[in-house]
Formats: structure tokens, C-alpha cells, sequence
């Protein structure tokens, strides 16, 4: 295409989209504002930014270049921040490690990575002294004792606060190709090893340059912005804490960071420091008014964005009853991670039986520079009628552009031009995104897909039932079928009469298509869980496989 | 540096930064959402879109081809807004033309663009018709009747609507080069031919994004948010109006075009729309404010951002009575334009004598990714105390990479690797700038910047003085010294003292530096003044030096 082209002056300027440029500024406008790590450190912008160079200068120090990957394992705090910009701003990969992952999963992640610098926090040091002989491509490991007397192991090269006073704070940043890659994490997937994924600066700059627009708030719904208070309330080795952390400082937003999550200890940042922008899942949400309510803390006027998984209604009331300011948003790893927060828009919204308007459960609309697409299983955009279910799949910026090294998964995940999520979700007329099942979970049956969740959710509802999951099981004639698996309350004996009741209500509601009506179920004493709570139907459908073959 | 890069996946959808993608996600959100053109057009988005497409065609149809130009003369319209989108997503660029300059002038600016095509509001044909001969390389003009029953012009290939209507929405708009050239127009300088500015996909799109961010507004500041019903009262011809119709549609605002600027239509529209955010120029702001104090049109809660020149504490407080809510910005046609917009932050702002945030008055603190310094002559910055002058100079990623076709102003432009914009300002410690005065006009002595903008101001404030104006004269001890030219009240005799007794009495309050005393003054019966009712300080010069020469 003969596009017009024109040769900028001699002297011309050209900002790239890197890391580095997001500080732009940012000391004019904020240079006395406030970075908090617990109640130990007070760090002016001014600092930040002399520490940003002090850790580049260090990390040089003990050998890293650019390209290399320096991997961290630390809770939340200023110094996670600094990694978050040293490191890709002299052209390193952060590697932000899942310190909840198993032990050997972790080892994986940082040979997969093959982090060559460790930054780790002394809580860890059982964990990293455990798997030091499985990693020899490690050069050097910065120990960080926060506040702890004990002596530094012999393991590492020296004290992260130590060695930064030590280094200078002029490190010579220079600007690079904006698409080199700027950070690496990996996937907690429920099948074989945990997937890497990666994003390179442009992608990380667009994401926060997209997010910090106001695109799904509004008076209702909670978003950051500036005169806000923030502090992260999800791990900032989690898809970059869902970028918040690049946004607040952009802004030049007081931070607060929580170090571990200690609910009484968070509750009490809140007050003092009067947090008014948090993010969180539902669980963290949970604890932190449990804890609110016994100690009587104030969470008023407390803006929270939920992520990670549902935001129930009933979690919102609770939260609405404190006065806080709550509304989902929508991400996942491969995507940086957001993209797409509940709002209210247009006209006020719905509100539902909780007494809380339904929009701010939802996954919500797209942000800006986001397609969203839902399709069947040819692709097809299904309709924006609210109901019909298909798979989200996305266009966007900021999308990782493959699992790292693993081909097979790379090409699945980028099938016809799209990012495949993987999650099964309806859209209204008006954009709003709601999830309802994962696609591995969905029941296809009759050319219909009916919601595992939903309709376990439904089974639940009925007399005698304690819990209940549906799984999908092979069907010659109907390609699947849905297989209620129930846990009956004490007494009972269900039947399948009495197990479809509210089923058959649902369906009579238009709540559900007729073809989850049940045809078979079994009765199990307790239903598997994994490690983090959910129904492990990993293991049902197993289960349910032997017990066919046998 | 050997940075790290990835092969994406083979079907990795690579987005550009493109206008076209500004337009994602934007259907699914906002289909049904409004674009109106005063009581004349309600268009959805869906129907905005295919319009952009019909656009399209019907431009190809003509004769449009990527790298070509296309120029509009029309008022604020839905039209214009096709154009934005239409013609630079065929790879096209947009001349958006300053219909007020001088004729020649607009021959100059369509001559020198090299405009192949024009498309043009009937309001514009007595122009055009007399400009023809002058333009040889016009392949086509389209014709906008606007509802007017007139005849198409035999120069015209046809008229805009009809033509819109016979061709095809569906135009296979393309990915292309985000560096591709999007948008040209020119400034219109005081002296000599206007100069061409231009603008890239890739800077139209970041600017668009960043300045989507509320990064200086608070409660207390205006800004564009979702929820919001736009009105543009800066012309789409001047700098994109400001960039906000981007903004808007990619938010997919509810947006309302008032055509050519009538006070009174104004009022009307916002009222009955219920408009909640624009931006306009100081004049247009008086324009209206007049119009609803005539009319006792409700102005509350419409927020407006002021530029162009100085927001007034005075048109501020006029405002405020009447329940608006203002705040300036800052920027001009070498930036896109926003680089800067004022706001309330850190601490409760201060309350000037007029009963305002002084703080809303100011340029304001600096959008994401723009970098502003305020330098002395020699190019080092100067201390950030509100009080220090220098001249403001930018770093960003959407800053004219040149003016077309002039190497030398280029050069000038871009001197020392920052953009100059020849205004002359102070930063206070938390990053806001105050613009004083052109660098033109102040006057160098001594080593020290005074003024000619706030000596004027004070010189006018002494008795016997109905006007005054202050310019530079060459001085030999000093370099500069300043000139008053005062126009007395009936019946005073200005001497020296008397024209410094309000500058000694600012000298001794620390409002301006000792070298602003006057050693000169000029008495006249009226002081010259440009077709805008500037005072015309080009000419006092030259009048002076002939004087002085004589």
C-alpha cells in the first residue's frame, strides 16, 4: 500500500513504548508523593526512582545483562515495584515467580525460564536452598532479610537493601526495541506442567495506557484514578498484580504495598494510609471482611476491583454493606491481564435480589483497543442476545503471543487469528461479557451447550441435595450428556424425579435449555476438591470414565 | 543489546496502532449508542460505521488512494467525524482545513498539502469556486448541501448524503504501517505562510489513549469519562478538536455535533441531550455563557476544558456561578495537542480572590508519557519554584515529527533532540505549569526573563491608564530593556513615575523581578490590535524600530 511516510527532523525525538517512558514526568508531578511497604518503609517518588537505578546498578553488579531473565520470589512490596521497572528497563526479563506453585513446579518454572539472577525473599529461602541443586544455570541470588537480623546465607551474593545503598542510582537507561520482552510467568494449569507466557514492553505500556481509561466505571462502579490511595490485593507475581502497579505509579498515585497477606495488617494500611483503590479476588475479599468485622474496621467508600473468579452477589452485598465500592473485572494470565471491567452504562442498572445492581458482577465490556468475540465451535460470533453460550476469544495489543516453548499450545491457543480463552460466556446487547462455565466443562449435547456451573448450581437448589457437581459424559446419540453427581443431605435418597424438579422448574423459566434435563446421576459420600477449594472434575471425569470402562 | 525477543504463534493477530482499531470493541458496547448533528441527523454507531465505510467507497469511487490527500471544509458534524475515521483507515490522509484564515491562505494550505480531493459544506462554495483556479491538482470535490435544496455545483462530482447512500458500507478497510501519516493541517503563524503539521496513526492512537486517562482532573477538574454525552465546541478543523471525537468514540460516548458555533443552538442542544462534557476556547466559553444569561439556559454540572489561551480566575468564577465545572488544558498544533491538563491534586486546593481553585486556571500537570521541561537558553532546566521562567519544551510520543516541507523551522522546532513550543513558563514542586508568556514577547535583561504579559497587566493596573502594552527594545548595557506604550484616560498625563508606581509596588511584593522597572515609556491614542483583538505586538516592534531608526 503507497502509504505517506515522512522523515522526522534530524533532532526528532522518538519515544519508544517501553517501561522506561511510562516514568516520564512522573517525578515533576509526583516526586514527594508517598510509596509504603507495611508500616516499615516511607519511600518518596524522588527514592523510587533513585532505587529503580540502584537495583539496575546492582543486578549489573552480580552479572545481569540484557536478555537475561531475573526471576523474583517476594510478597508484595516497593521492592517488587522496582524490580518491575529495573529489570526490563535495562533490557533484562522479570520472571515473577508463583510462590504458591509446588515445589517441583517451581523448580520447572525457573529452569524453564532459566533465570539466571534470583531476587528472594527470606521467607523463601527453605524453598530456593531446596532447589538450588536443580538449578545450575543460577549465577547469583540477592537475599532479602526485610528487617530480619539473621545472618545472609552463604548461598547469596549479599542483602538486597545492603547492596542497593551501595550501587549507584545513575544507572544509564537507555531506550530499545519496545518489542523485547519485559516479563515472564507461568500458568497454574490442572494438567502437566505450568505454561509459560510472556510480554514484551509495548504490550505492558498499551495495557496500562488502555487501563487507566475510566472505559467500564462510572459513579457506581470502582476504578482507579487519580487522588486515589492504592494498594494491590493480588500477589504481584500474579500477571503483574493486573498491571495496577504500572498504572498507580504512571499516575503518580500514593502506594501503599501489603507485604504478605495479613488480613488484620491490611485492614489497618487501609485506615491509616486511606487506601481508596484495591483489587483482589473474591477470597482475599472475603477475608478482609471477616476481619473488618471483627475488629470493627472501616472499609467505607473502599473501591475494589474483583477478578480471578465471580464476583457473587452475594459477596457484593456484603461488601456494598460496608460501603465499599465493588464491580468485576476480566483477565487471565495470556492476557496481561485485563480486558474487560463491569460497569453500569446507559440506562441505571438492573438491580437484583441482593439489592445490589447485577451489571458490577458481570466480567463486564471490553477496554479500549479489545474485541471480544463469542463463537461456536466454527468460529461463529454467536448472538448478543445475552443467552446463547459460545467461547471468548480476543483481539488486543496486549495478548501474550505464545506459550514459551511449547508449540502445540501456542498454536491452540492462537487458532484462526484469535486468543481462545477457553471460557464458555453469553454477551448482551450492550457488551456486557458474562462468564459462564469453562469450555473443558460445558456439556455439548443436541447442538446445545448447557453450563456445567449452572446446572450444578441449579441441582443444588433441590430438597435433599447437599452439593452437586455436573461433569459432561460421552453419548452415542447426543454426543454428551450432562451426569449429576450428588451428595444427598443426610437421610435422604434422591431419585432422578426428584433430582430434575428444579431442573424441569429452570427450564419452565427459560432459566436453561431442555436439554439439561437429567437422564442419569450418581450419588457419591463427598465430592473431590483441589487444593485450592474447587471441585476437582479433573477427577470426577476420571472417576466416572473407570467406573464405565470397569 | 542483546535483548530477548519471542516468534509469536503463526496466527498471532498482530494489532497496529492504527485508527481503525480505536473502533474495536466499539459495536458490541455502544451499536445503539447516538452520534447527532444538531435537530438534523440521529445516527446509531452501528449506522456511524457503516457510514465510515460508505465513506470510504465513495472517496475510492472518486479517485482516493492510499498516501493521497483529503481535504474537508465543513463545520462540526457527524460528517467531519466520518472523515477522522474514513480517511485515514484507507490509508488516505486527512487535511482538516482552517476555514477562517485569509482565502490565500487556504489556497496556500490546499496547494502545499498537494489536497486531490476536497469535500466541502455549501457554506464553503464561494470560496472554493474562487480558489479553483489556483488549485490544478483537485481531482474531485464532494459537495455538502446539509439540507439545503440548492443545485449540486457543476464542479462537483456529487453531493455527500446521496453519494453516501449509493455506495457500499462494506469497504475492506486493511492493517497497515501504524507510521503511516494519518492527519495534516497547518498553523496559522503571524508571520509568513502557515506551517504544515502532521500526524501518524501511531501518535493520533496513543494520544487517544493517554489522554483517556484522568490523569490531572479530579471531583474538583472536568474530564471526558464513561457515562459522559460529548459536545465539541473547538472546531474539528483545529487540532482534531483537541482530540476528544476520538476519544469519544472509542468510549462509545453519546455524542452531539452543533454544527457551525450559534450560542443559542448551543444551549438548546445541551439541554436537551443533557451534554455533559466539551472544550472550547475562552471566547466561545464568554460566547455561551452570554447566550445563557440571555436565554436563562441551565449550564450546571457541564464540565468544559479550556484551552487556547488562558482560563481566566475571573471567566472561571463566571462559570462556577452558574454551576459548571472548568478547568484548563494545555497544548497547541504541534502536539496532537493535549500534553497537559489542571487539576486538584495532593492537598485541598487554593481558593483564589475570585472564589476558584487558582489550580484550575493553570496548563496543568503533564499526561502520561509526556515529559515537560522548562529550560533556560541554554537548554538546562530550571528550578521547579513557580517562579523561575524558561521555555517549555516536551518529549512525547505524538509531538509533530516536523513542519512540511520547511527544514528550517524543523530544525528550530526540534533543537537539542525536545520539542520547543516558544511559550515561556514556570513549574511549581508538584509539576504545574503556568504559562507567562510567549518567548517572543519576553523581554531579556539583565539575565533575567520579565514578562511583557503580567508587566503590561500591572502597568495597566496605574492610574491614568486605559491600556497597555510592554515589548522588548534593544538595549546595549542591558540586551533588552522594556518598552510601555499606554493609552491614557482623557485628560492624564502619564509620566515615568506615575507608570511605575504599580511596578515598584509589585517590585516590593516579590510579584516581578526589580529589572521589570520601566526606564521607557510611549504614549499613543490606541494601541494596534490583529484581526482577533490581540494586542499586535508584531507591529508595536516594527513601529517602534522605524521610530528608532528614524
Amino acid at each position: 500500500m503507497p502509504l505517506r511516510f515522512v522523515e522526522p527532523a534530524a533532532e526528532y525525538y522518538r519515544v519508544p513504548l517501553t517501561i522506561r517512558h511510562l516514568l516520564d514526568g512522573v517525578l515533576t508531578k509526583a516526586g514527594d508523593q508517598r510509596i509504603l511497604y507495611r508500616d516499615q518503609v516511607d519511600l518518596s517518588y524522588r527514592e523510587f526512582v533513585g532505587r529503580v537505578g540502584r537495583l539496575a546498578s546492582l543486578l549489573e553488579a552480580v552479572g545481569a545483562k540484557p536478555g537475561m531473565t531475573v526471576a523474583v520470589m517476594d510478597w508484595d512490596s516497593h521492592r517488587y515495584l522496582e524490580a518491575y521497572f529495573a529489570v526490563p528497563m535495562m533490557g533484562a526479563v522479570l520472571q515473577t515467580v508463583n510462590i504458591r506453585l509446588p515445589q517441583p513446579q517451581i523448580a520447572y518454572t525457573l529452569q524453564h525460564a532459566e533465570a539466571e539472577i534470583l531476587i528472594v525473599h527470606r521467607d523463601f529461602f527453605p524453598i530456593v536452598e531446596a532447589l538450588l541443586p536443580l538449578l545450575p544455570q543460577v549465577k547469583a541470588i540477592v537475599a532479602i532479610m526485610d528487617n530480619g537480623f539473621d545472618a545472609v546465607p552463604a548461598w547469596a551474593v549479599g542483602e538486597y537493601e545492603a547492596m542497593s545503598a551501595a550501587s549507584s542510582p545513575d544507572y544509564p537507561f537507555e531506550d530499545f526495541d519496545e518489542n523485547a520482552v519485559a516479563t515472564t510467568f507461568y500458568t497454574s494449569g490442572t494438567t502437566g506442567n505450568p505454561k509459560g507466557v510472556c510480554f514484551t514492553h509495548r504490550q505492558l505500556v498499551l495495557h496500562t495506557l488502555a487501563i487507566s481509561a475510566p472505559f467500564g466505571a462510572s459513579d457506581a462502579a470502582p476504578w482507579i484514578g487519580v487522588g486515589d490511595v492504592y494498594m494491590p490485593l493480588t500477589p504481584m507475581f500474579h500477571v503483574h498484580a493486573w498491571g495496577f502497579p504500572y498504572i498507580a505509579t504512571m499516575l503518580g498515585l500514593k502506594q501503599v504495598y501489603p507485604g504478605r497477606y495479613e488480613p488484620q495488617t491490611i485492614c489497618a494500611l487501609r485506615e491509616i494510609h486511606r487506601v481508596s483503590y484495591s483489587h483482589c479476588v473474591p477470597t482475599v475479599l472475603e477475608m478482609v471482611l471477616n476481619a473488618a468485622e471483627d475488629q470493627g474496621a472501616d472499609l467505607a467508600g473502599w473501591k475494589v476491583t474483583i477478578g480471578g473468579s465471580a464476583l457473587t452477589r452475594n459477596l457484593l452485598a456484603r461488601g456494598h454493606a460496608h460501603g465499599m465500592l465493588l464491580g468485576a473485572a476480566y483477565g487471565m494470565s495470556e492476557t496481561c491481564p485485563v480486558v474487560a471491567a463491569a460497569g453500569r452504562r446507559g440506562p441505571p442498572a438492573d438491580v437484583g435480589e441482593a439489592g445490589v445492581p447485577d451489571a458490577l458482577t458481570l466480567a463486564g465490556v471490553s477496554a479500549p483497543l479489545v474485541e471480544v468475540q463469542i463463537v461456536d465451535e466454527d468460529m461463529n460470533p454467536v448472538p448478543h442476545d445475552g443467552r446463547t453460550r459460545g467461547e471468548v476469544v480476543l483481539r488486543s495489543p496486549w495478548l501474550t503471543p505464545l506459550y514459551t516453548g511449547d508449540q502445540t499450545a501456542t498454536a491452540a491457543l492462537w487458532r484462526g487469528g484469535w486468543m481462545h480463552t477457553q471460557d464458555i460466556a453469553t454477551m448482551d446487547p450492550v457488551g456486557q461479557v458474562q462468564i459462564r462455565d469453562r469450555l473443558k466443562d460445558v456439556v455439548k449435547t443436541g447442538g446445545e451447550w448447557v453450563d456445567s456451573l449452572q446446572l450444578e448450581e441449579i441441582v443444588a437448589t433441590g430438597e435433599g441435595i447437599a452439593e452437586a457437581a455436573v461433569i459432561a459424559v460421552p453419548d452415542a446419540k447426543w454426543g454428551e450428556r450432562p451426569l449429576a453427581v450428588v451428595v444427598p443431605t443426610p437421610g435422604t435418597i434422591p431419585t432422578l424425579d426428584s433430582i430434575n424438579a428444579p431442573v424441569d422448574y429452570a427450564i419452565s423459566q427459560g432459566l436453561i435449555t431442555r436439554y439439561a434435563r437429567l437422564d442419569r446421576f450418581e450419588v457419591v459420600d463427598q465430592l473431590p476438591r483441589t487444593s485450592v477449594g474447587k471441585i476437582d472434575k479433573k477427577r470426577l471425569r476420571a472417576r466416572h470414565a473407570e467406573g464405565a470402562s470397569s
